[in-house]
């Protein structure tokens, strides 16, 4: 059989990766454990050994949750996917959802909400500021037929924390299900499920775990999972349908039926980055987060860097900061990368060109890393 | 903070898989240069050196495919993401498909045009046979009004293949695009995008190309591209909708957009995967997985097993196949798993209990596996 030559396709080698320090807004830093189980030996997507690693991974996710949900599991794509496994199970066509939006993030849950069939009621802030719960109970009182509150838990975008517990009590409050992005909030920073009573909850595997780019841990609270048992109409995506992707992780109770097939390396990853956390405990996981924040912050001040966010809704593992004047931020940001070996990220819509988001996310988040990003910076100031 | 400690896990440990060789209908075997790749040092998504493996990817993807379509990249999810992706991108609410189903994945293929809105006219063969290209003509006469016609090329569930260069003919002769599922072909037997005429194709990363579970490579023709690009409605998916994702992977000639976090690692895999097809040669892959299956052919016929397929339409790379009368072949395939390691698949839907499905792709297809099972059947039938 005779190939057609043009597209034959020469001179690419095998691709060996510069060695970067990564500290922007995620991917972090993978730890060497991490990537070891990355490449251990792929067995079937059904092997009763694989079938032992999801229900740990499973219990490891409930873990990091701190929730008993039942429905937590890993989606097999990231946290993009992540966010729509949540709108397209919980918005059905018709249904009204308050979206917060102070970044990008939240405008990307107003288009799911749309792309659902649903209507998106926007409650804006400035982007760098936190959500106002305020204007989200004016929003739910003038919408008592919405159904869903979506907001971003942390904002990657700006660097802000909002107030997960105060905004999901307000949903319960008012009746509806809250849809939260925790994507790097997620083992950087408390998110407590149960207590706060969250209930669809979406994050990522790149940031805050560590663990490599492209897998979304998901969790759904009871009410949650009573929604998406009694739609009307059946979940737009067959990939991210919860009725169908609970049986094969066995959060139905029910024997485990073939869906798709799990991206099985990628989740033995997952399952040493979430043994990792159990090792560390979470609480000393965000003390540790809280202490090199502190350093990384202390250095960029004294450089002229100074903070978007205000302090009480910093993100410890997102800085982002405006820099000191007169500097060509994106020609520096590219000597950091190509003299430096260091990834830190730039701005994005209305903050492009401006500020630097400077991650501390997970393995990435230690002493090392502050004192090399701090030392590069006065290198190239 | 105190953490609840019900949910606290103990008890787990580092994941130590066992050494299984893959020869069910797929994951196949991974080459170690494949796994070498996959824990290479994680970069940035956006970073310019990963942008180049990129491009590397998009052309080689275009090789292996057989295509100059601009619109050839790598979804970052799953074979049934890929699925998915050319069904909402190319079925809007009130569009007519025809499906042909002769077997599991033409079902679902339904599944997804209904999820679309659309109207799925349902052309069956009997699992195990080809689509039936005379009553595709028939549907294809008798609704002049149908946009899409969808079928699968190499049935995963019976290791039958289909003609896909008749099919993706007529589907244009009839003024329809065609939907090709291409998972267990691509890089076993000739798929030949541009010289069939073949308007949406997906595959899978797990099969012949013997690379990690979780990705899949699609590639669209002009004239899928035009559809899309002239929409009535927004692409339901917002994660699969490729007006945005064509801009994160540069196939629109225009600058590149950050869209969602690509799973950077199994992307250096899938470049190695490719590259690994580039050395070969598609001749000679598709020329190694007809031999090693003749090998495996004789053994199996010589133990009393006899095929499903007729040998016209027979995938070399899935071997569907009956077991000698009186066998207990849910015990045996547990004991090939248990004590020889080795994974073969058992049937499903219609087949289940009744046939098994041995794989021969990518890595798997090589005399070391062919004697091994032999061997091992030898020993436990």
């Amino acid at each position: 059989m005779e190939l057609p030559k043009s597209i034959a396709v020469q001179d690419i080698t095998s691709f060996d990766p510069p060695k970067r320090k990564l500290m922007g807004p995620g991917p972090s830093d993978i730890h060497p454990r991490i990537s070891a189980a990355l490449s251990r030996h792929c067995i079937g997507h059904l092997d009763p050994e694989f079938v032992k690693v999801m229900d740990e991974i499973k219990l490891m996710t409930q873990y990091v949750y701190q929730t008993t949900n039942q429905l937590t599991m890993v989606v097999s794509a990231p946290g993009s996917a992540g966010m729509e496994a949540c709108f397209v199970n919980l918005v059905e066509p018709g249904d009204k959802a308050i979206v917060c939006i102070n970044g990008v993030f939240g405008g990307r849950m107003k288009e799911n909400v749309e792309r659902c069939g649903g209507t998106a009621i926007v409650v804006e802030d400035e982007w760098g500021k936190p959500v106002d719960p305020n204007k989200v109970e004016e929003a739910l009182k003038a919408h008592p037929d919405a159904q869903v509150l979506a907001f971003v838990h942390a904002e990657t975008s700006t660097g802000v924390r909002s107030d997960a517990e105060v905004l999901c009590q307000l949903a319960k409050q008012y009746g509806c299900l809250s849809i939260v992005d925790t994507v790097t909030s997620l083992a950087g920073i408390p998110v407590l499920v149960d207590d706060w009573g969250m209930d669809a909850v979406y994050s990522g595997s790149q940031k805050c775990l560590s663990c490599t780019p492209g897998l979304s841990p998901v969790t759904f609270s009871k009410r949650a999972v009573k929604k998406i048992k009694n739609r009307a109409t059946k979940v737009q995506s067959w990939f991210l349908d919860m009725n169908l992707v609970m049986n094969y992780w066995g959060t139905a109770g029910t024997k485990r039926a073939y869906h798709h097939t799990a991206p099985v390396n990628a989740l033995y990853a997952m399952h040493e980055a979430l043994l990792m956390v159990q090792e560390e405990g979470l609480d000393d996981r965000w003390e540790r987060h809280h202490k090199h924040h502190l350093a990384l912050k202390e250095g960029l001040e004294e450089l002229g860097f100074r903070y978007l966010v205000d302090e009480e809704y910093r993100l410890p593992q997102l800085n982002a900061v405006f820099l000191p004047e007169g500097l060509d931020e994106a020609n520096i940001r590219k000597q950091l990368l190509e003299d430096h070996m260091l990834e830190v990220g730039g701005g994005l819509g209305a903050f492009a060109g401006k500020i630097w988001r400077i991650g501390l996310m997970g393995y990435s988040a230690r002493e090392e890393n502050v004192e090399y990003c701090l030392g590069a910076l006065r290198e190239v100031i």
